[in-house]
């Protein structure tokens, strides 16, 4: 079959990968289409070891596997996990110590035509929901993750730090909260889309320091770091949701004499996300910026990685 | 009146000091004994700027005040509020922004014959405790801190990072919640302090990695924030109990693949402080180290600050 390899920071298309044979407790899921992460752009620079077939976004058709899925649209959450130990007796198995990653760590991931997962990974489609936006289930699920730690209430002054993919996300399922939401980017359009929307934007000028509640950090570079920082009100909580490249500096004593709370925030839950994006409630159209078939997936690589883009998406069947 | 007086890092002992006239709401206080803490070294290392006399933790005799305290042994809280801001309205004083600080922050301090207060800062020392003991309350208040912060119970695999005063009292205060404790030091005399109460210690080779849910750092240094960091398993919770000297560099990826919580905990309750020493369950005697007058107060700060010495304190009214 067709894949983005991954090997050495070379990222190739390959055409001589065997299908995948899925174990026991596995299906066999053709992929429909996927999307490109900043976490695959990382992974690319090398920022974290993997070697394999990248992306972990996808929506797919079951194969092989239990008869009920058969034939079905599906997403997939991304961790497979043991079932055995510690994390995944306490209901924590997205921190199973034996996990493997899609297209993160130890198993090949979505940018193929074809991938295997635990069948308990797999989630049906709603058949309402149109595969170019159900392709953004992890993404949504991950923004969601936030909810699952911090109490989000409707008297919170929150800041969203970054406009990209993943602050767009934040942000439209922070704004169901009801809690009072600003957004700082540094692009005009994409912050356009939030405030069609009817949620505050600014650039990093508009905000107030020590004025925040709840600051979520969705750019990943330290800039963005110090501004989620400087604006929280001593007792805040700022929520890292981004990935960073490398080590990040940051004033310890002004953590402790504000008795600021640092969260790190991976992986979220894919059944509200699909509910979410199946009503409409998160609006992710306005983000998809390309369409590419996998044979040009250099190329939609290329695109995703240039400035001010967000979602770009490849089509499996589409070759 | 005598004090011991800090100006551009050069610290001295002054006899040309007014003693304090209180304005309205405030008490004149007799200072009978002060301890020297980490904190009053990082200001006499620039840290932080601070001008004025040093010192925060002391015990004291009220001289002028309201009949019911007239005479009386008290600690004070160190935070003198203003009752109208934000914080303060939402009983988070200790964060008030218009706060001034006992001997750390526009407040002149405790190495000084007299100190003037906010009534309502002030606690009465039981009878029964001690003035070498009650001169802990501010520094066992602090340790009571990460209590309020974060639910410690008997199931939780706890890690204090570091054996020096701060860590004593925070293990300590931390055994009483009967969790499963293990303290890290470098000294094998101030860890046999803490073995003496029955609670585990070793060296950091002793320490299983990703293996504690807490991990409260006393050290104040980067190794100790490495060693915590590395000890907790995913979703553990970090707090940072220590001042920190400048900036802290950390792999905020790893953070988030985990997501770990950080929290700065930093002045807490006075009430349940005082009652633990005052009933022994908290014991600081052997944490004491020196006793030295006033007039000898930069002989004291040399020991306070030389390798390996607990608290050294300063007596008043032994002139
Ligand atoms: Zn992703
Ligand atoms: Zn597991
Ligand atoms: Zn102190
Ligand atoms: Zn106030």
């Amino acid at each position: 079959m067709q894949a983005l390899w991954l090997e050495n920071n070379q990222l190739q298309l390959r055409h001589d990968i065997p299908i995948p044979q899925p174990p026991p407790g596995e299906a066999l899921v053709r992929v429909v289409q996927a999307g490109i992460c900043n976490t695959d752009l990382e992974l690319i620079r090398g920022y974290y070891p993997y070697k394999g077939i990248l992306g972990h976004e996808f929506v797919g058709v079951v194969e092989q596997g239990p008869t009920e899925l058969q034939g079905q649209r599906v997403v997939g959450e991304i961790n497979a996990v043991c079932g055995q130990c510690h994390y995944c007796q306490r209901g924590q198995s997205t921190h199973c110590e034996n996990r493997t990653v899609l297209g993160i760590a130890n198993r090949h991931g979505a940018f193929a035509d074809y991938l295997s997962l635990p069948i308990e990974n797999l989630h049906r489609v709603p058949d309402n929901l149109p595969t170019d936006l159900a392709t953004f289930t992890e993404p949504v699920a991950a923004a969601l993750e936030i909810q699952q730690q911090v109490m989000v209430s409707s008297t919170e002054r929150v800041l969203v730090v970054g406009d990209g993919k993943l602050g767009q996300l934040v942000a439209q399922t922070l704004a169901l909260t009801g809690c009072d939401l600003f957004v700082v980017g540094r692009h005009r359009h994409k912050l356009a889309n939030l405030s069609a929307r009817g949620i505050n934007v600014g650039f990093a000028d508009a905000i107030a320091k020590r004025a925040f509640d709840i600051a979520v950090e969705c750019t990943g570079n330290p800039a963005g770091f110090e501004l989620a920082r400087r604006a929280l009100r001593p007792r805040g909580i700022l929520v890292l949701k981004s990935t960073y490249a490398g080590q990040l500096t940051f004033d310890a004593s002004s953590l402790v004499v504000d008795e600021i709370t640092l969260i790190g925030s991976r992986c979220g839950p894919f059944a509200p996300a699909l509910e979410l994006l199946a009503s409409g409630r998160v609006d992710v159209e306005p983000l998809i910026q390309g369409h590419y078939p996998l044979r040009e997936g250099l190329k939609a690589v290329e695109q995703a990685k240039s400035k001010g883009v967000l979602k770009v998406l490849l089509d499996m069947s589409d070759q």
